[in-house]
């Protein structure tokens, strides 16, 4: 008996993250920046079972600061269970009881893929800033190399939320037959100029750290004020003015009136300082810069002229959502991917959730989503027995 | 003749900024947070002439990194006037032919009022962190002071924009029967958290660079990359999602496609970067600290149990404006004041701006505002002669 026995009950239990290693010198991946990387090792990690058909998997793309660990708990110690663990799961939205269900760290990232934190093998030092800027299409396409190596020709579905849905729509462009459907959530075709300029900022707080030294730092003394406050930034337009009056307020932290200091004093200030504190200590400062230039890049209407011609040749069935609330990637955002699909007579569904959760609402509206990824992925399977 | 002789014609021409000193030792003046502070000085500017009845004095209020130079210049070789001059000189909305235009630089200011950048006289060192902290009703008590001083016992008006419509409903509310209207423009009774959260970013970029050093910083080395970082979030508040594809959209620097290296390359982060730059030559880092934790404290219905409570006074006229795409200051916060107003029967008008501009369109919507705030200041007029 231990103390965790209960939290297991509708979950995947104890889970394992798996690597895959491929572009191996001399055949190493060419980037869309014209640069080659490899080796490239992937982290990864799988709830359910593959059926025989292999005709049940659906890839999970992780939102800018998560990780392959979208479910269940590393060991019986934890004290969280992975970042999607609400929608993942036996009986859950996406019910590892009929699906098989994958999700892998990004390219670039600094939970166990390979990122701008590792060793170059060729130098054997840290890549730093040496590591190639990497794109959305290149995530995807490194991911591709995964379901390749799983035997999956087609995934019933891919799925993501915030950098996430970018993925999810990158993969429909790049590999329109490799999937059957996809779920876009509270994403964007092209980050807008305040979003670019929301991570222009955390990043000169990053590069400006005077432990960044041009990303050489050491893990001992690593930018994290800078980090910290990119976070803080982050976490800002994560949440929507309604969610702060509710979550805070004006309410001070420990006192009944106002210090007259320069100190924090409210609540906010002190969710803000935590929640940069936490971040730094799990997040790699470079990853930060690579992941967010990642979306800063990305925009399917200039790339291919515009965002109809960009889903010319998509034959998913597609389900967007986006929340109300939502400011950093507003519904009229989602509403401008779902317009593009129906002037090309796409299969795609619509919905906004009214939420005041503010972008998090991916995260947190957890009862909406469940009713309704449950119902588009049933319906997926009805079909199939027509 | 010079090369600016086109600019003054319908300018207040070349002014200059006055000093005021009170609260000389012993009898300093008493501040919110129960701390003693003299002698003071306070930075100011007029426009137009005062009146022999002394009645047609209206005090505009800045906003926070403005200053007392509303309009004109310093001399002719100034590139720019004044930060209000488009609203403040002759036949302009605070027509200086007829009013005369009182503008001062607020407590804790680092433009000739003092402030944590001044050398405290009796260490003989700068006040840094030793300044009391201030809150917006010291700031307009030591305004009266001013207006005390220049022997007008009732102003025609006080406006302001942004910060200083705070300072503008406070002297509603502190000065009730010493002026007969009130313009408070984009402004709220009380920070919202979300900008809170945004100034307590700024802040801890302020307080985290390595040239901070408690407050204690050289001229020569000041925490320029912290004010830089603090200064650029705040532009983006000041700017909406609207206004910044309009101006930026996500337009390149120099290059016609991507560089893949992780410098900057929109447009939108130059903007930013210059406004950062510019900044730290103008304005001094504590004060940044003292003024926007001024603004978070500033909490009309808590401090009076409700805003119908606070207001209940006030016998201004009073003028309300906001603008529809502003989200630092939305217009729900304005319609608050409004509603307040409204149930206690006092004497208000309120209109709301469709602006794509966010909030800087307090400083932009020159046209509306000019419209608008004539007739109000004419309509005061007409009842004169009634």
């Amino acid at each position: 008996m231990n103390d965790n026995s209960g939290k297991m009950t509708d979950s995947v239990g104890i889970v394992k993250t798996k690597c895959f290693t491929f572009a191996n010198p001399p055949d190493e991946m060419m980037l869309k920046c014209g640069k080659k990387l490899g080796p490239v090792t992937l982290a990864y990690e799988t709830y359910g079972a593959l059926s025989p058909e292999k005709d049940n998997a659906i890839l999970i793309f992780h939102a800018l600061t998560g990780d392959s660990h979208a479910a269940g708990y590393h060991s019986e110690k934890d004290s969280k269970p992975g970042w999607w663990d609400t929608m993942v799961g036996p009986g859950k939205a996406f019910d590892t009881n009929k699906y098989f269900i994958i999700c892998s760290n990004y390219l670039g990232g600094c939970k166990g893929t390979t990122g701008p934190d590792d060793i170059n093998p060729k130098t054997k030092k840290k890549y730093g800033l040496s590591f190639p800027v990497v794109t959305i299409t290149d995530m995807v396409k490194v991911q591709k190399k995964l379901i390749d190596h799983l035997k999956i020709k087609k995934l019933l579905a891919v799925a993501g939320g915030s950098m996430g849905g970018m993925l999810t729509l990158e993969w429909l462009i790049s590999y329109p037959d490799s999937t059957r459907s996809a779920i876009a959530i509270a994403t964007t075709s092209r980050l807008s100029p305040q979003a670019i300029a929301f991570d222009h900022v955390g990043r000169n707080a990053i590069i400006s750290d005077q432990n960044w030294h041009n990303g050489t730092y050491d893990l001992d003394s690593i930018p994290k004020e800078g980090l910290a406050i990119a976070r803080m930034i982050g976490h800002i337009t994560y949440l929507s003015d309604a969610s702060m009056h509710k979550k805070f307020g004006r309410r001070l932290q420990s006192r009944d009136s106002f210090g007259y200091d320069i100190s924090s004093e409210f609540q906010v200030e002190n969710y803000l300082k935590y929640q940069g504190d936490k971040f730094v200590e799990r997040f790699d400062a470079n990853t930060y810069l690579y992941l967010t230039k990642a979306m800063d890049y990305f925009d399917l209407p200039s790339r291919y002229g515009s965002l109809t011609q960009a889903f010319k040749n998509i034959s998913a069935k597609t389900l967007v959502i986006s929340f109300t609330s939502d400011w950093l990637f507003p519904p009229y955002q989602s509403k401008e991917i779902v317009k593009a699909m129906m002037n090309l007579d796409k299969d795609v569904s619509y919905i906004e959730i009214k939420s005041s959760y503010g972008h998090d609402a991916f995260l947190l509206e957890t009862n909406h989503l469940t009713k309704i990824v449950k119902s588009f992925l049933t319906n997926l399977k009805l079909n199939d027995g027509k």
